[in-house]
C-alpha cells in the first residue's frame, strides 16, 4: 500500500495523496448513509484529470489496491464506503464544464460539477436549456451516474440513464475507454452507457460524462391538494398518470411529512394542512399548462381532493413548492442531539403504491417509530424516513425490521428494492431477493470480465465469489 | 449435430426441429438486408415456451452449435444470418400476449408478437393504451429488443430500450433469468435491460418481454411543409428541436423520395411536390396541438418553408401521412428485375445533419446512383436507400463506397454508425472504426463472460478474438 501511495505520487503530483485523518473520515464514513462500516479508506486521491485516474487505477490494479469513487458524498446506502480500506477517489478537482454544444443540446462535464451549479451556469449563459434530473441538492453529475438517480422531474424526464450520451471510463488496470461518440440515439454495439449507469463504480471509474439537455419550457405552474386519505391521494396520483396528462412533477406526502414541514416552521409563516398531500408541477406552453391543471383538478375532486390551490405566480410557485423541497431538510431539523434519519426507497407497479404505503405507515405506527413518507408517486417509488435513536435499545432493530418489511412488500407486489438510491452495501440482501442467485451470477460474469481482482468499489452490489 | 438435433427432438417435440430446405433458406437469407453470406442453418427450431428454448440453448451449449434467434426476420445487416451454420430458433409459435396489467400501463408479450397486432388488440380492448415504438411494419417485438430499434415516434418516446421494464432470457447455457421484476423504474444493480436490448441476442436469448405501454393521446394532427433546399429543412427541423416543441414524429424526405412516392403512385391521385419536405405529427390536447401547429408553422416560414399543409380530419391525416408510411414501399416498387435496394442509417448530432445530408446526397449523385434520403430528423438520424443491380459491374462497389463514405462521415460528425438498425454482420468494421479496440475490448469481454464458447449469434456485432 505504501507503495502505491508512493507511486502514485511519483506518476501524479506531490499533493495528489492525502493520508489525513480528517479526510479519510470525510470520506469513509457519511451522516447522509443509513449504512456505515467499520473501515476508513487509507488514503484520498485527488486526480486533476482523466490521464492522472489512469495512473491511479493502473497502479491500483499493480498492486490490488481498492479503489472507491467520490463525489457529492450524499448516496443512502453506504455507496462510498470503504470496507476494505484502499483509495478513495475524490473527484473534487475534477469539477468543470468541459465543452458545451448549445445547438446539439448537450454538454460535456466532469465528475464533480453538480447538478444544480450546471443550470446556474445554463441559465448565466442565457441558452434556454437545462439538465432536468433532480435528486438531493448537493448531488454532483459523478455519483448520479453512479447511483442512476432521479428526482422529482422524473415523472416527466426520466432517470440518469435516460440523459447520458457518452462517458469517459477509466477500467481497473487503468485502460480509458469512450462508451459512445456524440449522437443522441445510437444501436451501435452493447449499450456501455447504460451498464456504466448505476454501476456504483464497481465496473469503472467515470471521468467525463456528455449530458443531453432540454429546453426549459414556457410557462410552470404548482398546484397543492389536499385529501382524506393516502389512499385518496395515490389513487387519484394513478388516476393523473392512466390519463396520460403530463405532468412536470407529482409528489405525495403524508400526513406526518405535512406536520414535519409544519413543525420545522421550514416554510413559515405558512402553515400547512396536516393531510396526505400531493404536489403538481406543470409545464408547457401557456394553454397545455392551463389545461393540465384543469384536468388534474377535475380527477382530484373525482378521488375526494379538497382545497386545489395553484400559483398564481412565480413567487406562490416557489412558496408552494419548496414544502416538497424542504421535506428532507425539515425531516433532519426536528432530530434531537443523538438521533438519526434512516432514508430509504422502494419502488413498485402503480397499482400497488396505494397498498404498500399504508401496510408500511401502519408498520411504523404499531411500532411507535416516528416517520414520514413521501414519494415520486407517477414512478411508483416512494421514500420512507424514519427517527430513530441508535441510543435507545432496540430502536434500531426496529427501523431495520421496517425497512427488511417494507423491501419484501415492494418484492412480493413485483417491485424493486430501490427506485433511485442503489444498492451500496447497504441493500445488497435485498438485491439478492429480488434477482435470484442465477440474474445476480450474470452481473458477477460481468464484474469478474471488467474488474477480474475486483478492486473496483469492492462490497458493493454484489459480492466477491467465494 | 446430427446427435445435437436428435437430442433436441426428444427433449421438446419430433416436429421442433425442420431441416426442410426452404426453411433453411427463408431463415439464412434475407432480401431485407442489405448483407449475407453464403451459409444457411443447419436446422431452423420451433420453440413453444422458455422451457423449450432452454433445452435447446443446452443442448446447442453441449455440442458447441451456434444458435441465432429468429422473429420478424426484417433486419438490415444481415443480422438473422448464419455464417457458422448452426440452428436458427425461431419464435413463430411464441407469438402471444402472456398478460396485460391495464392498470400499471405494461403487458407481458412473447417475441414473435408484432408491435401493430398488439396495437391492434390493445385498441379492441379500449385500453386507451399503445406501445409507441414504430419500425418497419412487419418487425416483431424480439427482433425488435435485438436492434434496439425506433421508428418515426423516437423523437417524442425513445426507442426499445425505453419501453423494457424486464425480460426473460435463456443464457447461452440454458439458465433462465429474468433482468427485473415489474417496476417502471429501478436503481437495483447493473441495467440488464438494457445490456440485451441491441445485443442481437448474441449474449441470450429473449423469450418474453414486459413493455410499458403509453397513453394514446386525446388529439393528433398532421402537417407537411416544403422547402427549397434539404439545408433549409434541416434547418427548421433543429429549429423546432432548439424550441423545445413537443411534436409527436418529424420526418425529412428528399426530392428524390418525393418523387419515388409520385412515380410509384402509392398515394396516388395525390402528386407531391418534388421538393424536400418535412412531415409533422402532432399529438396531445387539442389546445397544445393547436399551439404547436403555429408554432411549427412559424419556424418552418422563417426558413424558407412554403404550402404548410395541415391535416383538417382524420382521413386527411392518414392521407399526408401515407407518403411517409409509403416511402420504403415505393422505392421497393420502383425496382426493375434484378435490382436491389440498399438500406441503411446513421446518427449525428443535429447541427450536423445538414451537412452531412447534403454530402452524402451529392456523392450519390456524382455517382450516378439512384438513390433517396429520408430521416428521423429529430433524432439526428437518417437512412439512405439506394437502387443498383448487382449485375451491373462496379454498380455493387460503388454502393459499398457510398454506404461506407456515409458512415466514415457520421463517425468525423461524432456521430454513429447505426441509429436504430444495429450491427448485424455488414456493420462490424464500422463499430470498430466508431469506438476503438479498447471500448470494442469491453463488449467482447462482456460476451466472452456470457457466451464462453461463443455460440450466441456469432459472427454478429464482434468477432472472436484470436
Amino acid at each position: 500500500m505504501e507503495i502505491a501511495l508512493k507511486e502514485i505520487r511519483e506518476a501524479t503530483h506531490e499533493d495528489t495523496i492525502s493520508t489525513d485523518p480528517e479526510d479519510l473520515l470525510a470520506h469513509g464514513y457519511s451522516e447522509w448513509s443509513s449504512t456505515n462500516v467499520d473501515h476508513l479508506p487509507v488514503a484520498v486521491a485527488y486526480p486533476k484529470s482523466t490521464q492522472e485516474v489512469s495512473k491511479i487505477a493502473s497502479i491500483c490494479h499493480k498492486y490490488r489496491v481498492p479503489i472507491v469513487p467520490f463525489s457529492g458524498g450524499t448516496s443512502l446506502e453506504g455507496n462510498v464506503s470503504c470496507p476494505y480500506g484502499g483509495v478513495s477517489v475524490d473527484f473534487a478537482f475534477m469539477d468543470q464544464i468541459i465543452k458545451f454544444h448549445e445547438e446539439d443540446m448537450d454538454i460535456v462535464v466532469q465528475p464533480s460539477v453538480s447538478w444544480m451549479d450546471l443550470n446556474e451556469e445554463l441559465a448565466k449563459r442565457q441558452s434556454g436549456l437545462f439538465f432536468p434530473v433532480d435528486p438531493g441538492p448537493s448531488a454532483k453529475i459523478g455519483g448520479m451516474v453512479g447511483t442512476n438517480c432521479s428526482g422529482t422531474n422524473c415523472v416527466r424526464y426520466g432517470s440518469m440513464k435516460d440523459w447520458v450520451i457518452n462517458l469517459t471510463v477509466v477500467l481497473s488496470d487503468g485502460t480509458i475507454i469512450k462508451t459512445k461518440r456524440r449522437p443522441r440515439k445510437s444501436s451501435a454495439g452493447y449499450n456501455l452507457n447504460s451498464l456504466f449507469v448505476g454501476s456504483e463504480g464497481t465496473l469503472g471509474l467515470v471521468t467525463e460524462i456528455t449530458l443531453k439537455l432540454a429546453v426549459i419550457p414556457p410557462e410552470y405552474s404548482v398546484a397543492v391538494v389536499t385529501f382524506p386519505t393516502i389512499r385518496d391521494a395515490a389513487a387519484a396520483a394513478a388516476g393523473v398518470m392512466r390519463a396520460g396528462i403530463q405532468v412536470a412533477a407529482m409528489e405525495i406526502m403524508d400526513e406526518v411529512q405535512m406536520k414535519v414541514i409544519n413543525l420545522s416552521k421550514s416554510t413559515a409563516p405558512r402553515q400547512w394542512k396536516e393531510l396526505p398531500t400531493l404536489f403538481f408541477k406543470f409545464s408547457g406552453t401557456k394553454a397545455s399548462v392551463k389545461e393540465n391543471i384543469a384536468m388534474v383538478s377535475t380527477i382530484a375532486r373525482a378521488h375526494n381532493g379538497s382545497s386545489f390551490e395553484f400559483a398564481k405566480d412565480v413567487r406562490e410557485q416557489k412558496l408552494l413548492w419548496s414544502a416538497r423541497k424542504e421535506s428532507l431538510w425539515s425531516m433532519l431539523a426536528l432530530r434531537k442531539e443523538g438521533s438519526e434519519v434512516w432514508s430509504t426507497d422502494v419502488a413498485v407497479p402503480f397499482s400497488r403504491l396505494a397498498d404498500i404505503i399504508e401496510l408500511s405507515k401502519k408498520e411504523m405506527d404499531d411500532l411507535g417509530l416516528f416517520a414520514s413518507i413521501l414519494g415520486h408517486v407517477g414512478d411508483g417509488n416512494f421514500h420512507e424516513s424514519i427517527m430513530y435513536d441508535k441510543r435507545v435499545p432496540g430502536e434500531t432493530e426496529k427501523v431495520e425490521r421496517c425497512v427488511k418489511n417494507m423491501v419484501v412488500r415492494a418484492l412480493e407486489m413485483e417491485g424493486t428494492v430501490t427506485g433511485e438510491h442503489g444498492i451500496g452495501i447497504g441493500k445488497k440482501d435485498s438485491l439478492l431477493m429480488e434477482l435470484g442467485h442465477d440474474t445476480l451470477g450474470v452481473m458477477k460474469s460481468i464484474k469478474l470480465a471488467l474488474d477480474p481482482h475486483w478492486i473496483m468499489n469492492p462490497g458493493k452490489i454484489i459480492d466477491l465469489p467465494k
